[in-house]
């Protein structure tokens, strides 16, 4: 959680002078995020940079940013879910698949996907999800219908919606005595967690991540290397190749939802 | 957390065959928590009794009970602050302060404790408090206070209140990135925990805990060597020593919060 480099969306300069390095007909273009990679060269801060292994395919590593990395490293950084154990997602986008892939890479037995659309489980068993729950299909609290599916609740949970109301569920639906909960949803900054202080009471644990707890300069390359070695399933999570002189027509098949997921890769 | 034994205070009768074991001029008296160690003699169940060293004075062990296990417990067990770091005990009565005899014995550097009532800070220091809040004599909210002392805010905090707002300022005075934050006080169960979602973002974490998470049968013989040893100081938690025919008189001084600790031993 460096202070100096961590994600800031209103500076848009270099730190060293408080400058822009892109310009266009001589009017300064901000930088994005640190990095701003949708332009054909950059200019970063040196902390921004990560030296990756120099035989992975450019094409297919580079999905490995904030939603992969946040949702994987949800799970297997956070979560740690044992083999054998069960874990509900709470939101099957490109996140909570990526979070779906960490549980099946760390063993899970039971991987419960919940969301709003049932369409988006029968892509999700490629992720390892093997039962599914739509809250639009109860009549009670869908942290009831997981509690009763399993027991009591599930070992882990994983939300990736940024809903408030997901979190609250998964923090619900895990079991008392060692259940843990993973926010990973960027939530509404007018939001506000709300729960009975007695589900803490029965020593749950409730967890917060940002970028999956990877720190991106020293552990980005042990990501690839979890790639290469075929651990890390990267190229289901493409859906779509698009040139980037065609950018906008991959913005639209983001917003219009055409893919189950919301990664595009782009290509020139 | 076994759902057989686990405390009820609606049970009132042993589990096996739904009965009370106490009677007076006929009529039955209820249990009380499974132990009902109010009287001479009683009868519990045998997951409800635990062998300690017989070596131990029972006029010492016996404030080994809820409170100091609790508290000593949310420190060491769940909390788990490091050598030379710090820690924020929300809460300076018999619960917090054996969470900060936890700390103390934890190696925590700053222990900095926070209550409303000044006059406690003089007793916590032979507890190992060596900083005093008092949220009263600030403008600011506490954790805002305790952040501003702490470049960012503690390690670990504590809450042994059961205010709501106390469990909420414990969460929020923590450090982003590594800071963990224990509920030990017994909320209301009409109280909702409310924090902004961000906080979590910032891969904070928040824990309950019960008993301190030890297991009676199991642990409790092993808090009582820590007695034993010296590593855990019990004499200075007993403030009054009153005979059981004079318990009224111990519940008004505990009422009356006379003393700065609420547990009084009982002696016949």
């Amino acid at each position: 959680m460096c202070e100096l480099l961590r994600i800031n969306t209103d500076r848009g300069v270099m730190i060293h002078d408080g400058q822009s390095r892109f310009s266009k007909n001589g009017q300064p273009i901000h930088h994005f995020l640190g990095t701003s990679t949708f332009s054909e060269y950059t200019v970063v801060h040196a902390g921004c940079v990560a030296k990756i292994n120099p035989a992975a395919p450019l094409d297919k590593v580079c999905v490995l940013s904030c939603g992969i990395c946040t949702g994987f490293g949800a799970t297997v950084n956070v979560a740690k879910p044992k083999p054998g154990s069960s874990v509900a997602i709470f939101g099957l986008g490109a996140v909570g698949l990526a979070a779906a892939e960490g549980a099946r890479v760390s063993g899970a037995s039971r991987i419960i996907g919940v969301d709003l659309v049932s369409a988006r489980f029968e892509e999700a068993k490629k992720f390892g999800v093997n039962e599914f729950v739509n809250p639009k299909d109860h009549d009670k609290p869908v942290q009831q219908v997981i509690a009763e599916m399993t027991n009591g609740g599930v070992d882990r949970a994983v939300e990736c919606t940024g809903s408030i109301q997901a979190m609250v569920s998964a923090f619900e639906c895990v079991h008392d005595g060692w259940g843990l909960a993973v926010l990973v949803g960027v939530p509404s900054k007018d939001d506000a967690f709300k729960t009975a202080p007695i589900n803490f009471l029965n020593e749950r644990t409730l967890k917060g991540t940002f970028y999956g707890n990877y720190k991106p300069r020293t552990d980005l390359p042990s990501v690839v290397e979890k790639y290469m070695s075929g651990e890390l399933e990267v190229d289901k999570f493409i859906t779509h190749t698009v040139p980037f002189s065609e950018i906008n027509k991959a913005f639209d098949l983001m917003l219009k939802g055409q893919s189950i997921r919301c990664i595009i890769r782009m290509q020139e």
